[in-house]
């Protein structure tokens, strides 16, 4: 691959040591790259990406978008080599406009980037997969995270973006006003689209006002299904939490360890509640009535800020903390998100399927979405231990389908996927491929992933 | 055109008299129609449709989806005849799930026979355009109305769709979930394409619990300015309004005449407060605080749904309203939408230069959302009169996209605004073209509008 073009434009921003091409050709899955990228190259602007896409259009060559590399669908993975386009150096935050809520980044900021830059504005960006992941990236795969109860996913905070298209074209999406009817919604297009449509390289985001009050809180109970069926009714009968996330006795343990904490080894809630400081220890102590008609054992509240960040650190620690229950092991984290009325036989039946596996198994979820994970602990390289992880993901799907859910809430298609997805969607998974076709006809953007 | 196959199949309910396709040959606005559909087909399912539009791209034949025909940009114009779905026997709840907050509608579903079929559930549907729209239409157009402020657009109701596409295929989009990572996001594509990319026959959307307590009211100002600032100034402060909808002096006056009533003749807001009874007091008071400083005049609230009902059943009236001010005459609605900052600034430069203007034009809009619409009421076969509204539609919305706004926020492009959308979204309306060209070769659904 004559890459001499880009090198005279790039000079050492375009790297091709094995160890860095090494570095971007995985992800934090247990997907095993087959292949390194050609070339990585490390773009500060959008028109030097437009210059590395148009050429790799004119060159038929692949174009693999990398933020952090924190995906868990092997979505950064160079299946047929060609060229990685990581976004770390464009990391500007270009413009705040509080007055109305909302900013414009570049796609490598990260989420704790923008939210150590809006420390001093009353503003904040709530989206928080546990990885700190860039915004670019968190556009690409759909992220959302803890506090998607309340604030919704990241599909919800996005108002327009910056695309390099397949042919090496800018074009911008959306607008600043809170709504708009003026054509196709390109915008919810792009996100969520894995890379596969285009290279989003700046993205306007709403923001949101810190709230008056914070209380957050560490819920045990006896029994899994106590937890879950204590989400259920809060949320029927219109609690607003901001975050409520389940933990079981596996995952709790694992944080223990990991985090040197010393939560009860059961299965937990982690919530939040945030409102005016009246309206909070109103909704706590409804909460708390919940719990305890659900095998509720203990609850510890608190308002002091550092305690609720250590509190929330671990909860985002669940996948390093998981791992650490097994040295060496990758972890292969299913995905599925159904209608809250189905959890927790969702939930249940999927416990009962785990009984007679082997693997290692610790279950997070965002349960206030409906959508948990399954962290299944496994060596890549053992084929029975990934075909049996294969297994039990099928079978979660299928049960999850069979109940309105999907496939995915938040992790994307990616290589692991693509036939949950073709079960999911029929054949408007079609639909999807004639999009992909008629914007990128050679495949040259992410090729491999989704389809 | 040969229809005998689909008269043979639909009988009576494919109708081909003047007067019926006459009816469908416009809509609420100006727009003049040029050509009539050749025929009329009612059908029941979306089996019905899929035959329908089967049979149309056999034969090359041009297919107009059809809610209730109250939209504003020429948007169900047959122009260049063809066939004419009507939905208004596609009228079916199929399903509500109290538990989950959702529910799956036929498209031609209006949004009030959506609310009386939810009455005894506590729930309901809160997306409110002045027309009483079928669902199916709501979606096409990106609808929004007063709700939006606090429940958001149609788009962000909707987790799912049918779509009948241009080959009479049938597919489904999205899940039941709460959110899903699940390949290209069809759904959000699928709304506002103006009826361009498929037929929307079926709907699932969400619900919401009806509140507590409710509050509207009705505020004058001696000054426009005055009002429009008092509700930047609520929202940046973060007042949760539900609803917060603005008049000038010349839209009272039209409702005061077409609806009886007596309010001051000045420039008003009406606005709407959900929460507890307490909350909503506290709320009302904050809000009162900000308007006495901003000119208010007069403040009036209620908490009784007898006159709450009234008020928004007035404000829902503007548009016919407005028309009774100039018996004969049409609307030519403008819509631009801008960031709540920019609002009074725009609202006041457009009132400047209708000072100029022998058109009537009064004032209504979606204020919280920074959307405004002037009713231009004027004969479609005055070329004079055409001429003047667009040149003053052209300017708005020349101000409003360098305010970051849209040329659009609720109503579409439809017929009346190719080309601000091309001056909005640039090259990216070859991106939209793309996807229309892909997913409909022949060009055969609703032809001519958008692009």
């Amino acid at each position: 691959m004559d890459l001499s073009e880009l090198e005279n434009l790039f000079g050492d921003r375009l790297v091709t040591s094995e160890s860095v091409r090494s570095q971007h050709s995985h992800d934090e899955s247990w997907h095993v790259p087959e292949n390194l990228p050609d070339a990585v190259v490390f773009p500060e602007t959008s028109n030097e990406v437009s210059r590395i896409i148009s050429f790799a259009s004119k060159n038929n060559i692949p174009v693999i978008p990398y933020g952090t590399g924190t995906a868990l669908e092997g979505h950064v993975h160079a299946v047929n080599g060609g060229i990685t386009i990581d976004s770390r150096n464009m990391n500007k935050v270009i413009q705040v406009n509080m007055e109305d809520m909302d900013c414009r980044v570049q796609a490598g900021v990260t989420r704790e980037e923008l939210n150590s830059f809006l420390r001093d504005t009353g503003l904040f960006f709530p989206v928080d997969p546990g990885a700190n992941a860039s915004i670019g990236g968190m556009c690409s795969t759909g992220a959302s995270g803890t506090n998607t109860v309340k604030y919704g996913t990241i599909r919800e905070q996005v108002i327009g973006l910056e695309v390099i298209m397949p042919d090496g074209k800018i074009i911008q999406t959306g607008s600043r006003a809170r709504k708009s009817s003026a054509g196709y919604d390109l915008t919810h297009l792009m996100l969520g689209s894995e890379g596969t449509l285009g290279f989003i390289s700046e993205i306007s985001l709403r923001l949101h006002g810190r709230p008056e009050a914070i209380s957050a809180g560490v819920c045990s109970f006896s029994e899994l299904d106590g937890a879950v069926n204590t989400v259920i009714e809060a949320i029927q009968i219109g609690l607003p939490l901001s975050r409520i996330e389940l933990l079981d006795e596996l995952q709790i343990k694992a944080i223990n360890q990991y985090k040197k904490t010393s939560h009860e080894e059961k299965p937990t809630l982690f919530i939040e509640i945030h409102g005016t400081p009246l309206g909070v220890r109103e909704q706590i102590e409804k909460f708390e009535e919940i719990a305890k008609e659900n095998s509720l054992i203990n609850f510890n509240w608190s308002d002091q800020q550092e305690e609720i960040d250590k509190l929330w650190s671990a909860r985002h620690s669940a996948l390093y903390a998981a791992l650490s229950l097994a040295p060496g092991k990758k972890s292969f984290t299913t995905d599925i998100c159904v209608p809250i009325s189905s959890l927790t036989e969702c939930i249940l039946e999927t416990k009962k399927d785990l009984e007679s596996s082997t693997i290692i198994a610790p279950i997070v979820g965002h349960v206030g979405d409906g959508n948990f994970h399954l962290i299944l602990l496994l060596d890549p390289e053992n084929e029975d231990e990934v075909n049996e992880a294969k297994d039990i993901n099928d079978r979660l799907v299928t049960r999850a389908l069979k109940m309105g859910g999907t496939c995915t809430g938040e992790h994307g298609i990616g290589l692991g996927k693509k036939e949950h997805l073709r079960k999911e969607k029929g054949i408007s998974v079609d639909v999807m491929a004639q999009i992909k076709k008629a914007l990128d006809p050679n495949n040259i953007m992410n090729p491999g992933k989704i389809f």
